[in-house]
């Protein structure tokens, strides 16, 4: 199938939300009064963000879900999105699929496609998001006060170990597998919660990296320093719930919370004369938010074990290069 | 040399122009008010848009030229821009002669990088930008009306003149290949031209897959026709003017300048009464303006030779499918 068929046959739909949409040389975007546009920008790449036999459907899902979640983490709500895609060569089956799981989260957060590119070249996915933020209310990393308290969204991990045993590095039981990969492939990006946050949290970000590397980025923008507690941390990993899975030893749990990566929930802070702002926010959003640290002003990020004890840091966040 | 200080080296510089910049999960940005933000997103990949041996400063001029020639054509003026970036290897050499040529352009328009991403993988470079343009008055591809005058800003064919004496298709006398290798490797997007012609031309697109396909883009959206005259399309490839180029053939001049691709210039309909409009507007933004042809309300597009015979057609646009 041609390239202009594919477009338009996958991706063309009439703008709504925007002034216009794909099929001319710009999209047009026109944010409304006091509204500053939130921008963010991911590529996905073959073997470094999703093995070669992922269902495209999820992928779909998962490039425009780990977009979403950028906006979510500074508290944008969903306007419209480019998508440039490199292809091997012109499926329309992956295209139809891909574009299903795409469109479908697009469609459940009103975030319009507007434009992007198409080209011949190694499987490449590069989508970039557009958000509306009331002016001066966007929540940066750089805002994280001493004394605020740490919170988490969701569950942390679990992306972590399936893509573990889907790499045969340990074995998990069948269902504990099942429930662990919907994780890794079709995350679900904390866009109301985000929202919710405006004016509660001082300062957040997404976890895509583990979280101990991106709560560095926190305490470097902030100029601060922490403490988070495994206690809490622990008790993220939802398969470390399951039945089956009773016997998890500790040392994994902490890899695939603290350091695991692909998680897309929001790490962020707020004072504490905010927690019960906080724990209503995620009941609006149902999204569960647990406290797992402290913000102090001693620089550099210390992980306390259950008996109070501190422990050694092993765990780096990802980096590409590294 | 690691992900972080690639980023933070290279590629992260104070915002000026935008609220905030590189450094956050989201950039952020706020157009005038009464101004919509033109969007567009292109994806450059080794061996399909650059050769493996370009040298990586012109690739870095050349990735933001296409994406800058996208906003002329619909005569906005360049705000702000993201670079998501995947690299076999964590190059610091290559990404500072990238980012030198990368930023140098941008500076030249005050076109801001404010955010993007680097990952692993195969070399891809994608880049979506953002531009200015008051509500209303963006140049669309749907504009053509019939009887204007279709326009071609620039030269054209130049580029794929030069592609195909590197791929030794062809020799070229060496002045000759330095010359139009520079139209190929550092393309000029026409910025100035598209703002001038905001109110002049009824509509434009930037041809970047060659003459004839691109034109199409316009009779389709615009629902006419159009013929070409290629006694004006001859004159517009500008090795044909050395001196050590009098014998090129005329069909290697049409192949060139009617399906060349690569040329990121203007291609732009005016209705007759505006000739002296689009004349002045090329000499304020020293541009030369070309007339190829005429828009027509029979469908399809005609082209002319020299004696008024009509030319059989030979060009189809590139397509990455095809």
């Amino acid at each position: 199938m041609g390239e202009f068929d594919l477009i338009q046959r996958f991706f063309q739909r009439p703008a709504e939300r925007n002034p216009l949409g794909v099929g001319d040389d710009c999209a047009l975007l026109a944010p409304r009064p006091g509204m500053q546009l939130a921008v963010s920008s991911d590529m996905l790449v073959q073997g470094r963000h999703f093995l070669p036999d992922v269902d495209p459907r999820l992928l779909g899902h998962k490039a425009l879900a780990v977009n979403l979640s950028d906006l979510a983490a500074c508290g944008a709500q969903p306007l419209a999105f480019t998508l440039a895609l490199a292809l091997p060569h012109g499926d329309a089956d992956w295209c139809q699929s891909f574009s299903q799981g795409l469109l479908a989260l697009a469609d459940a957060h009103h975030c319009e496609l507007v434009g992007g590119d198409t080209t011949q070249g190694p499987l490449n996915i590069c989508i970039t998001v557009f958000g509306e933020v009331p002016a001066g209310q966007a929540i940066l990393r750089s805002g994280a006060q001493v004394g605020d308290d740490i919170w988490v969204s969701g569950s942390l991990g679990d992306a972590r170990l399936a893509l573990d045993a889907l790499l045969r590095q340990h074995m998990l039981p069948a269902p504990v597998l099942a429930q662990a990969r919907q994780r890794l492939e079709a995350p679900t990006p904390r866009v109301a919660l985000g929202q919710a946050l405006r004016g509660i949290a001082t300062s957040a970000l997404d976890v895509s990296d583990g979280l101990l590397g991106d709560l560095q980025h926190i305490l470097h923008a902030s100029g601060v320093g922490a403490s988070i507690d495994v206690r809490a941390t622990r008790q993220l990993l939802a398969a470390s719930r399951h039945p089956l899975m009773r016997a998890v030893a500790s040392s994994r749990i902490d890899a695939c919370t603290l350091a695991g990566g692909d998680d897309y929930e929001l790490c962020f802070t707020a004072p504490g004369a905010q927690r019960a702002a906080v724990e209503a926010a995620g009941r609006v959003c149902a999204t569960a938010v647990t406290r797992i640290g402290n913000i102090e002003a001693l620089p550099g990020l210390r992980v306390f074990g259950p008996q109070g004890e501190r422990l050694p840091q092993r765990w780096p966040g990802f980096d590409h290069f590294a």
